[in-house]
């Protein structure tokens, strides 16, 4: 029974790991498709999302039924943890998705105009390191980890803030459309980046029991 | 024993309620801010927030308690489901707080220019229409009401949209700053629905036991 439970957990762990690498591609493949204007990429990453739906609600299914099955013996902190681990992942996976369907709409122009496309390079460089070491985190149980994830989304915030700066300068020779894109795709970036500042938390209440709203990681 | 676990769950339905409420308040004070360009306004929803904040993880620590104390006794899918209602109820809590922040920002100019004055008063008033009717899906379990959520979502989605329109005509006067912060007010608002009709849905779900993915409203 107790053997069960284990490897239960095991490999529920194992399958957020897996998402974490899923939405880091979708996230790769979906900067891609935005720098190359590839509609056929971004079509690719916007049909893949539902697997990342699947695999998700598929953890919260197993998560649920350890707790129902195992009462008084279910680590609750660890699966009620998972549980909103997926959660921030799945939302990560539908940010990646967002940034496809930008770029498809904008397709065949590239909806990231010149003046700000080496800073969404650097975003989705960035996303990539942060998802990585997120999924590292999950895995290894490493929480020091968490003070990298917390500097990678630091700087994705910077270059947040140095793209109003580009689109609200008088050198923007684009128009409203192109800032309104930037504006969103922005966000998407950013927001990507909190959902993994998010798991990177929980992973540490998961680990020292400390409350998710009293985990700070950079002070 | 029982008695104490019931009495426990109807008081963290209350404050689900009561938070519905909150962030309802927060949102019509925030648009309220947005319109009139009130700072002090602006500032008190900011601050709020806070409040929002220590019930929804209050409510969090009680429903993790529950299931910890009453082992095969609690009702994990009512319990685990007001988790993540609570988790959405925060999340509206904080894009209120953006709305707000963004008025704070422009002040004194206001944010929202006149030509889109009236479409962010028509989603103010739908957010509050649609929180309103979510605190009494919550309260009453009463989930006919989920379709009229699903109906006024869809409607803040029709704004959404219109909004793009009238900021990408030719008509728009003004410069790149104002759509910018158009765009960004419009998606608060869009996200703040969304998640009111995720919290109607996580309510089917414990009624009816209805996996959440296979929870449609509109069909």
């Amino acid at each position: 029974m107790r053997k069960a439970y284990d490897q239960q957990v095991e490999s529920i762990t194992a399958d957020l790991v897996e998402v974490t690498r899923l939405v880091g591609s979708a996230m790769n493949r979906a900067t891609q498709a935005l720098l190359d204007a590839d509609l056929q990429l971004a079509e690719a990453v916007i049909d893949f999302d539902a697997k990342v739906d699947i695999l998700t609600s598929g953890i919260d299914e197993r998560c649920f039924e350890l707790i129902a099955l195992h009462p008084g013996v279910a680590d609750l902190r660890l699966l009620l943890g998972a549980m909103r681990i997926s959660s921030s992942l799945e939302r990560m996976g539908d940010l990646a998705e967002h940034v496809a369907k930008q770029a498809r709409m904008r397709h065949p122009r590239i909806a990231a105009p010149q003046a700000v496309r080496a800073t969404f390079a650097e975003m989705g460089g960035l996303a990539e390191a942060i998802v990585s070491k997120t999924g590292s985190v999950i895995a290894t149980q490493d929480i020091s980890l968490c003070v990298d994830i917390a500097r990678h989304d630091e700087e994705m915030d910077r270059l947040h803030r140095e793209l109003f700066t580009i689109v609200l300068s008088p050198a923007w020779k684009y128009g409203v459309e192109e800032a309104i894109d930037v504006t969103l795709l922005s966000r998407f970036y950013e927001r990507y980046a909190d959902h993994a500042v998010s798991v990177s938390k929980r992973v540490i209440t998961i680990i020292t029991g400390e409350p998710y709203v009293a985990v700070s990681l950079t002070d």
